[in-house]
């Protein structure tokens, strides 16, 4: 398996475009498709939150019966929650608009929507927006790129992905987009991203990969310990590599399932790496856990911490900081065990010993910790299980960018 | 009941006095001692976080014997957490030296500490500071306003608050004092807080009433999220009102549980507003709920949420990030019910009907977002259950103090 240049267009048979419909703002991006000619298996994973968007609502139904599908229409600006009824109805107007624009059923295409939280969309955009999409759609690599772009929000890039591996001499691909950068704290899945594939798989197969994907690498990140109403993650399997149906046991659905988990964790990684106001990623990785989801657990309580996150944004090596994360996660350990390490491309350095100050020097840690990329590792000295989780740093300008979002 | 000025001299027998003794920084006071020549029974709750202070463990061990006590000595600028054996030794000395000086037993002295994780106390300013504490000892407000101000570390405030009842032609009172103001995120208690009463009662009934209290007050209030290492608020009570051993089931009981509570509910407002960087004093009443359990963790989750936060430092009446705060809370309801309403001193407006918009007028709305003292009302239409959380605001403030707390 290696990971290639490329997002949603990159296996066989799938075409992208992303338009500016004016859902909400104008001049941007702001409305994206994900289209296949032949029908694809579809996974998807969505938000535990109990307030769900109208597309979520939409594409679990879908999911649930178990369907092929044709299409994922996405739009950002506006996310279509909290709308009730009334945004129901123009959920189902977005995907019936995309269907006619591109002939096939209504129930074949799959939604998204991320924005403003209780605005109510406006058809006359989307409608245009599903015709210009269907004109632009393409298999080449902008296409992917202009899709990506019209899903984003605050996010400052695009985020996209793409990795091949071989199977019975053909090349099999899995590509991917997805977007941050706000109300980022998955839980079953992320902030819009949309995985395609050219493998041929069955669909309760390829949502039992996709769920166990994305606890490992999308669950695994947070921005604000905001669970968003709108998370969703969609992958679409289309068979067109040529490769014959991938079953569990045997070696093909291994290299899958590892192209599926670098594609979602790349994507996962930028989504945490472009948090909103960010200027550092965090990596926080927990090993010699007793059990691996107490590894996960004292992991994402490090990586979510507002006060571990305004440590790093002030290269300051607080690391009582991220034991009292450690502490309160709800894991139980012996706090007198636990060794701590700051890493970045500067050095590594040991900060605590035994649940102690390691004597280490500040100024090294402070240049350790100035690196745009910061990895901590926590050694539990307890069993043999091991999580990493990603988040970024606490910055003036997630205030800033929050305490004025919508004007 | 009802409150009157003072803090922990205002119930009668006790003594209170905060002094500089160079524990970290020069020039300002950080030691506090609360005395009572009468032993009193004492209650405690504290941290649940794995990683516990010296003084917490020290505490629960003296409180979970039950014997009476003389004496609580506070420290700031180190929280003695994350220091091994060492540390509890150090701990020991600091009672012990209080003990010596103020000739009581050192298992009668009562310890608590506030300041950074993982550095060591230095005995020589503990021993010091023991004996100015000592001398300074006194009855008097300004003592107990001096106990107060010493335990401040990144407070902009003393904390305190006192409440008198009448029981059997006397008068009983209750006073407390704590401290924030980061690192807030009680579950069982709050950052340091001591409360004194000149009430007669058992240590069992103390404690109890005391569970019950703080699980309405401390807990329900939250800076950033973050459950401290170093949680702690004491009751001591030492009888020395005269009035007859107070038992449960009774109308002094009643008033004494009253008269707790409204001094506790009073010191968690006052840290909550005086939250790490905030501008604002943020209260959330979630009523019509289906149960209190709910209510609790249905408010909550509204005043931890970074974006709410935020929003609310930017006059932003953006509800969906409560609405969908509501929804990751973890609590079961029908979002379509909801009914929300912001209100201050500048008037109250409705924002949400049945799950929606009520389309309100933003002018309004932030104006009356824009008062120091910002209520949010959540009516879920399911039950007869309430409960109030109490947050603050997220601001650049908060990032600065805690990019940069340590230098």
């Amino acid at each position: 398996m290696k990971i290639i240049e490329g997002g949603v267009t990159a296996a066989k048979g799938f075409m992208a475009s992303g338009v500016e419909a004016g859902i909400k703002y104008e001049n941007r991006k702001d409305m994206a498709l994900v289209f296949t000619e032949k029908p694809a298996a579809a996974a998807g994973t969505f938000t535990t939150n109990a307030v769900k968007a109208a597309p979520v609502l939409w594409d679990q139904q879908i999911i649930s019966k178990g369907a092929p599908v044709h299409a994922v229409v996405l739009n950002s600006g506006i996310a279509n929650a909290c709308t009730g009824a009334q945004g129901k109805e123009y959920n189902a107007g977005m995907a019936e608009a995309v269907a006619e624009a591109c002939s096939v059923k209504t129930e074949e295409v799959l939604t998204a929507s991320t924005g403003v939280i209780g605005m109510q969309l406006r058809m006359e955009p989307i409608r245009k927006g599903a015709v210009l999409l269907k004109e632009a759609l393409s298999d080449k690599r902008e296409a992917a790129k202009a899709a990506a772009e019209a899903i984003m929000t605050t996010d400052t890039a695009p985020k996209e992905c793409a990795a091949v591996f071989e199977a019975q001499g053909r090349e099999v691909h899995v590509g991917g987009m997805s977007k941050g950068s706000g109300m980022i704290h998955p839980n079953m899945a992320t902030m819009l991203s949309v995985i395609t594939t050219d493998a041929r798989i069955g669909g309760g197969l390829l949502q039992e990969t996709l769920r166990d994907v994305v606890g490992d690498t999308f669950n695994m990140i947070s921005v604000d310990r905001d669970t968003s109403t709108n998370d969703t993650c969609l992958v679409l399997a289309n068979g067109m590599s040529g490769v014959p149906e991938i079953k569990k046991g045997t070696k093909e659905y291994d290299d899958f399932k590892e192209a599926l988990f670098a594609v979602a964790r790349e994507l996962a990684k930028q989504m945490a790496g472009d948090g909103e106001g960010c200027t550092k990623l965090l990596e926080v990785t927990v090993k010699h856990a007793a059990a691996v989801e107490e590894a996960k657990i004292l992991s994402r309580s490090v990586i979510s911490s507002n006060l571990v996150k305004a440590a790093v944004f002030g290269c300051d090596a607080n690391w009582g900081r991220i034991l009292c994360a450690l502490g309160y996660s709800g894991a139980s350990f012996d706090p007198e065990r636990v060794d701590l390490y700051y890493r970045s491309e500067y050095g590594e350095i040991q900060v605590v010993k035994d649940g102690m100050d390691a004597a280490y020097s500040e100024e090294e840690a402070t240049k350790i910790l100035s690196s745009e990329k910061v990895a901590v590792t926590v050694d539990m000295k307890q069993g043999e299980a091991e999580a990493t989780a990603w988040g970024c740093d606490l910055t003036y300008d997630y205030v800033k960018i929050n305490g004025d979002y919508r004007s």
